[in-house]
């Protein structure tokens, strides 16, 4: 555990930030959703920090209060990728794409284009989206849940499959004696499923780090921990506390596990959504000049959580010691017992929202120490072995991130010091893989 | 007439050049088909020629005799084209994706993102894909020409309508009211066809040009034409003759007329093969440098093609007087005409065949004026509107074109001294397209 070191990855979305009102951020061009420039410019921030990937999550739809809060989403994650890619060299692409709205060949080729065009750079976070506002613009009902993941197991295998029908050394390219491929080498996949099938093979020679690797994300299913336990190389959670994280990452080590792999093959990762501040002061007001509202609206919220009446004319005032010996953090809520540990610290009602305790990940707030804390304390409690990281405002937050926080972990001896390699694989611990997967070899049929 | 201009455009495939044998020449490259930074490389060059489009055909399969002639493929066309636009700034896209194996709204999503990040450049042409080997890469067998057909308009009119979903001033991002955008102008589609559904709206703004164009390409059927009438700014074909061209340049525009269109918002693009040398022998020889081996194999057709039986051993002289005189061509297969006229030059049955007279389009070469003369009789004889080049090699063939040839286009008066302006609608003369074209508000059902 000593020199466990992190791995690093940051979410890419719509060019503003992870914070409600960033794109209203005074530092921020309102129109960067519409414009691939920034989001370039924030995967070199995070390329000059040594992050291992980039992660785009995806819901193909307009979703939210866009009137107001702005969009969430990226345009298109393989588009903006493949333009990303040509602006850096070592960083990793995480892209979601649906098991279910896209054809496993066109999957297969494009995540495989992307880790030819990054020299072996790409992974494919695969899901299977089950929000009802996605399935809508394919013109279907969202399945039930044994139907979605028994055609994710089908995709996926044909994917993997695809990937591998190229042998490493199907790709002679001798000018000389005019050989250009052996084509012996190229393998037909020959897959049929109940959903999806192909034929191959795929028109694809490996890459740098052989094929993209697989990731997955989501609530701890029994179906997602099987699929996962099968083919991911990684899992991107979204849990609230240390014991939450430490009990999921055992559930996915236990279904690599049961699928009979080596746990350690298949990387578990957190979120954390960051401010990084000259002081927690700071950094609360940064967050309330943008998120004051949606703040204001949640207020109410703060007692249920803590199981008491609060009155709002007191709601930028600390908790009394009354109130603090009545308060209790609810068991049926992770977020309640931040809620209280912050509360104690003798923050108003306004700034424990502040502390983003509410929001869709645990946050932290202030200067470097305060990120790295958490960061070391997941990591050595067995928690997590890393961490995509939602910065609140892209255009200054990565940056800080890099400049402030990096430091400090690697002064702590737990983050690398420099890129593994050049692939997405090295950076992640990953072996390269040629050919067919045994576990996929066998048909899904 | 007097001052049409042509619009010229640029396949981009494999990295390599469009005549066989093209990866083996010594200025080439063999692992260019994995290296996109080639085909950025030849999209600049296409750019400082003032070239409206790319053009990207797509077969999603390993096609041919891969195992010596190398791949004639681009890898991925979008994610290529995602990468291109970066380092580009005028010229447009227009990508081949299929109407039949892919979902619109991924379609739609994709074209207009690559719309978005090269500021109003894209354009889609849209295919069936009726090749057998592709579609068993999607599990399928090739359906008949009127299910196709039928998936091919309602796929279409979902992607247009989609493109439309935003209504031009639908994006407020007014960071001052923190207004984002105005929801009553984003319009869901509601669209139900047959094989293909969606609701939207997409989430993406209108670009520079509104939305992307559409194209369509192949063989003048009933069910494509009726489909290029209705929605296609641009029709790629490929024929061999200028009374072929002009024959169906007409068909073209009759149908655009019977869709109720002005047949002016239809541009008529057949294809052309160069190479540009100093001399005819120079071109020539270049030629039999690559595909020697390929044209010592369809020697024996030379004779077929003018009802002559040919003396293997005079391969390599003209054609006797008497020859001459006996040869005629056939009127089943028009590059018989060509290769009578070529013959009568007195060039021998090997250099015949290395004018490229059975390649897949007209093929000119060498120095700049029989390529001017070419394009130059065609575009007068209202027999094109403009012409897709397919260069014979691109590392030196394409600025060959662009440093010799097109000063001598301009010299003529026929090609624009520069862009017109810097999105595709612009380049190519049609109008700007915001919101709900009127022929697709109607619905497909
Ligand atoms: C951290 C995290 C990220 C996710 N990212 C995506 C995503 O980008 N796209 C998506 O459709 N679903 C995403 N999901 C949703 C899950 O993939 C899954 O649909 C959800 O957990 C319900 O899945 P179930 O049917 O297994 O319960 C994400 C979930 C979590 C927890
Ligand atoms: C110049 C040209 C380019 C074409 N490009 C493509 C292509 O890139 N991908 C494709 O699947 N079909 C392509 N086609 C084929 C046509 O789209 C079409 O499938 C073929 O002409 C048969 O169509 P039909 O069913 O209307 O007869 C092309 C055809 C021509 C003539």
């Amino acid at each position: 555990m000593a020199d466990k070191k992190m791995i690093l990855g940051m979410t890419l979305n719509s060019g503003y930030g992870n914070i409600s009102g960033a794109w209203r951020a005074p530092e921020v061009d309102p129109g960067n959703y519409a414009n691939i420039e920034s989001n370039i410019r924030y995967a070199q921030a995070a390329e000059r920090g040594g992050f291992a990937f980039l992660f785009t999550p995806d819901f193909p739809t307009v979703r939210g209060d866009v009137e107001f809060s702005g969009i969430q989403n990226i345009m298109e994650p393989m588009m903006a990728l493949a333009a990303i890619s040509q602006a850096t060299s070592n960083i990793g692409f995480i892209a979601t794409g649906s098991t279910t709205f896209q054809e496993p060949f066109n999957t297969a080729r494009q995540f495989k284009a992307l880790d030819a065009m990054s020299h072996g750079r790409a992974g494919w976070n695969a899901v299977t989206t089950s929000d009802s506002m996605v399935s809508a613009n394919y013109g279907r009902p969202v399945a039930d849940r044994a139907e979605r993941y028994q055609r994710a197991n089908e995709a996926i295998q044909i994917v993997q499959a695809l990937w591998g029908s190229w042998e490493k050394d199907a790709w002679i390219k001798d000018q000389a004696s005019g050989r250009f491929l052996d084509a012996s080498k190229l393998r037909p996949v020959n897959l049929q499923g109940e959903h999806v099938a192909s034929r191959g093979p795929l028109p694809i020679p490996p890459s740098e780090q052989g094929q993209p690797i697989i990731f997955t994300s989501g609530g701890p299913s029994p179906h997602l921990l099987e699929l996962a336990g099968r083919y991911a190389s990684g899992f991107i959670a979204e849990v609230w506390t240390i014991e939450e994280a430490r009990a999921q990452r055992q559930m996915v080590r236990d279904a690599a596990e049961r699928a009979g792999r080596n746990p350690d093959e298949i990387k578990y990762i957190p979120g954390l959504m960051t401010t990084v501040a000259p002081t927690v002061r700071a950094g609360l007001d940064r967050r309330l000049a943008l998120s004051g509202d949606v703040i204001e609206a949640r207020l109410p919220h703060v007692g249920a959580l803590l199981g008491l009446q609060l009155d709002p004319s007191r709601y930028d005032q600390p908790l009394t010691e009354a109130q603090l010996r009545a308060a209790h953090a609810s068991p049926m809520d992770p977020r309640s017992g931040i809620v209280l540990k912050v509360a104690r610290e003798g923050w108003s009602p306004r700034d424990i929202l502040a502390h983003g305790v509410i929001d869709f990940h645990p946050t932290t707030v202030g200067p470097a120490e305060v990120h790295a804390d958490h960061l070391q304390e997941w990591l050595e409690a067995g928690a997590a072995d890393g961490f995509w990281l939602s910065p609140d405002i892209y255009e200054d937050g990565v940056d800080a991130f890099v400049d402030e926080v990096v430091p400090e972990l690697r002064r702590r001896g737990i983050f690398p010091e420099e890129y593994v390699g050049s692939t997405l694989r090295e950076n992640l611990g990953v072996p390269a893989q040629y050919g067919l997967d045994p576990r996929v070899a066998g048909g899904t049929s």
